[in-house]
């Protein structure tokens, strides 16, 4: 026996249990990930600007991240999933690549642009969701006016932190198209009618794009008829027309109306979430910190952290978009609601 | 020993496999179900007497089963399913009652009726596929003009062979509403955005009413782009949004266009089909039996049948919708389809 | 309009519902089927007779069907399923072919028999209990002393029903052994654990044989420490290692040791069950019928039958093999437990 | 616009994903992780020192985590999970608690020490496989002579990274038993057959210990009859009775034996996977560098590294248990096999 065990046992790459326990085994999840927003107002100037100085070519994307200050390195939103704005100007192409990770965009403002997903060219409009699952090849190019920009959202922190991370460039630039402009959305969005000469292929939705014109008529359709969520308001899941269940394996994207004055019930679960504000003036308190958004800003609520929504117009609706990573903890045994009350 | 052992074992509830073997294990299977069609021409004249002539207190539903020729005993359009007519007029009602067959109705014809299922008001337009799933309170009221037609379609045959079959009456002759009128299809009817703020219950679709108006866009919105079907054309399914997969869980509900000049390949299959036309004339060939079919014919194609489509029109679609049994033989692990060429 | 009507629309294929209501929605299950018993040693002499009588080549398979008195045309012995009493005698053999309808196998007497399944042999002992999965080739050899005889179960009336019932004869008498004898037993049949180079193929398992070795260890290792099912005692389910679900889709299939003096609890549901006495000796009251059962017997309890269960010994266990087509009516959402008490 | 946009935009919480993007989208996994292996023989006598030199009062739990030299902060054995190597002396007792972390234990050396799982008493014999599925209580006792030591397998660095941690004390030191002894082992260890009076109850298994005389048996019956994986050896994997799958819903955990002589093709996939031997020694390349191993070792192959098994003795087995993350891969859409040839 060596004079200091602990050391001996070091060498041999071991390490005493008992001198980490409560770290490992803290008694509530501990997350580095704060409430933070990000204001579109302070951040578009920084958008166009970087559109002038940087070329596509030197950038392949030009996004900026969304760094939780809590979580610099490696930079993630919250603790699994990422949001990032992208900017695209006219005549500009962005290199076909795929990745492992499971990617969305959520388009904020701009017409004319497109993205080609896996041979598809799928067009963008303001409030349009658009699909890129994991390992899907994709490029974008824009032949509108003015500058086209939207929200990205991707798993990338989680997949990285699960060892799973691909990439791969096509050998081109863009994607040859091999169907139809936009036939995904034509083939499945409509009152829940599935092509029955297609199969499922993969464990993502098929739709390459779910249109905002399709998001209103159902704000519109349902209007003020059921109370919905008493946390989240009129909220809806995009899905995956094979399953019923979200859009990709590890995220949940979803949308919310909250109606002139909506005061929400506070509430806590495990899954961390990224809101994006379509429209609408309101104040999210997360742990006690007031985050007050406006259109197109996005914000951060970390697992576990209590919110709870407020929308400041006694005369408009709020409409949030948000993700989170709900899935993934289903599907692994570890998603939790606080059931308690909270004063 | 007795003189006959084969009286002898008869006296104990015994008999000899050996004597019975073909019957019992066919090469392939045979149905005493026929191709057959009903013409809705000739059969409208009949519903409207009947519905002059019989009180609807009397009939508890005034329906004209469509019964196969071979299925007299018990009554069966093709071996696990059922479709007849209803006719309502305005004022009258229909008993509540619930049964643990499913059922649906096609609306065919009029204006200003609705079903009430489970406390909600759905009201029916031409075209609307409404859903009664299994052990749902349902009755009809027509507060309209002029005589109101719909196809019904049920699994009886399956469940009464499953030694399933309940049915219960309610206490008073209608429902009261509960929730507001037709707030299941305003609530899941739309871009493949569903509420997160309710959950599953049961196995069927919680949708009431997949109106026409969706299914018409759905055709459009498809167009011409893609192929389709080389058997059943554009073929759609009605779908339960919580899993994706058929409204109710014996019964495979579809709608079919078949373009101006379509000619189908010949198919077959296990499930057994009955076919409703919405609008179109063709003629399907049935085991070498032409079924010539127009406007609001009923056709049956028994399972196992060869069965092949024609649109005799060179300028118009012909449309068609169709329930079979297949969910309830993929369930059991007995759905097959030929996979041989045929000539 | 025709003097008749009910004639003019018969002769158009359609009859009126109003005429036949009460017989198609019944107000509860209503069968044909009753509640029976075929004593085993009673048949057991004709069984020997008919060995002796007729030969395999004459017969194919030499079995004595259990015919439901109620269900004659076609035989059934209750609604869905099938139990016959099959002998084989040394130095036989048994034709080989496949049917779509699933059977198994439960070994009342005899050693030395084996039937090959899709080129496994897998041997026969008293207890033993071999499955035949639906379109599984199989065929039987004996060649040990004296006759060797054993429970056929099978759900070729519900195949049937369902019109998904195919037959097919194998070119030659036999099929040659294409792996080990008794192979699947020696991967599958221990604590749990399931051989990862092998995959999931078709819906049943993959196991030949649950031997009865097995059966009485866990008879044995459960004890009495545990009360069991009120209804069925200790009550356990042969399952498919895949799935830890029914090993066929269309039967479940159970083994209950009723300890000395067990007096069950009546129970209803709507699943039709057909039990085989292992051992012991005791009486069955079904729907107010007592059946008094001892070694080797077979009874039926048509579905929604009141049944309750008395081990009439006092000093020793009765056991029995039963197996009920509720699978099937679990998948079809038909399946229904009565959970009001009974007197 | 400020002097410096990378300076502005810092300020407001973004960051150019330009600067990021190799590092974030790499082409394949990148894992701090290393081939290494922790020599059983070496630890031990440091096991025996702590367990003199430190109360279980003091240490809670005393146990050497076995730490990857690429992991340290936090630490862990491969990327997701987690090995130690626990003992305990007679008399001793182990403070109850519960986490949401999955644990499991495979027991090395030591009898007469039993672990109580939500209530249930489970004894410890060596090569048994117990679980602590999450949010189940557990405590230890020991009260056999000489010390007890044990595996322990945690997947609590996924749960830390899931942000889903829960961690709590009971309120006293052990908690009193409210089943009998080892019942769930006695009530699902059988040849497949399942306890039909009791339901599923969470994602785990029910079963507390699979007992190494079971998996002996299974290699025995296995034999080499069948050549099992070429990769693996014989495999086996532990499930669990109610769904056929893993026995918790983010590990695998299997037993390999590796037969005289064995020398493994080479492989890789996403998965990172710890292994412990039973009995043996050989030889594990990874990546290039090769781990030799002998009785009780313990060793980590990271996620996407290439590994070959070899047993170096020519007459006598190698058994390895181990454990991975591709349940959880699975889950997430993120688990992926190179099937390229090595060569």
């Amino acid at each position: 026996m060596t004079a200091d065990p602990y050391e001996a046992i070091d060498a041999l790459g071991a390490a005493p249990l008992w001198r980490y326990y409560g770290n490992l085994f803290p008694p509530e999840p501990v997350t580095a990930a704060v409430p933070f927003l990000w204001r579109y107002d302070a951040l578009r100037p920084y958008m166009l600007h970087f559109a002038e100085a940087l070329s596509l070519q030197e950038a392949e994307r030009r996004v900026l991240m969304l760094v939780n200050p809590g979580l610099k390195e490696p930079p993630a939103t919250v603790d699994n999933l990422y949001a990032g704005i992208q900017i695209i100007l006219p005549g500009e192409t962005a290199q076909a690549h795929r990745h492992s990770a499971n990617a969305f965009r959520f388009i904020i403002e701009g017409e004319g642009a497109y993205t080609t997903v896996n041979g598809e060219r799928v067009h963008m409009h303001p409030g349009d969701f658009l699909l890129t699952p994991g390992w899907h090849w994709h490029d974008h190019s824009h032949e509108g006016q003015g500058p086209m920009m939207w929200l990205d959202g991707l798993d990338y922190p989680l997949v990285n932190k699960m060892e799973a991370a691909f990439f791969e460039l096509l050998g081109e630039r863009l994607q040859t198209p091999t169907v139809p402009d936009d036939q995904s959305q034509r083939l499945f969005i409509h009152g829940r009618l599935t092509p029955r000469w297609l199969h499922r292929i993969g464990a993502a939705s098929p739709i390459g794009n779910y249109p905002w014109a399709e998001t209103e008529k159902a704000f519109e359709a349902i209007g003020d008829s059921v109370p919905g969520s008493p946390v989240d308001g009129i909220v809806l899941e995009y899905t995956n027309p094979w399953t019923g269940g979200p859009v990709m394996p590890t995220m949940s994207c979803r949308i919310s109306r909250l109606r002139p004055g909506f005061s929400g019930q506070p509430f806590r679960h495990t899954a961390s979430t990224i809101f994006h504000v379509v429209r609408g003036h309101g104040i999210t308190r997360v742990n006690g910190v007031d985050l007050h958004w406006g259109p197109h800003d996005v914000f951060a609520v970390p697992g576990w952290s209590v919110y709870r929504h407020e929308n400041l117009a006694t005369d408009e609706d709020a409409v949030l978009f948000h993700y989170s990573d709900e899935p993934a903890q289903q599907a692994l045994g570890l998603y939790r609601v606080d059931d308690r009350p909270f004063r």
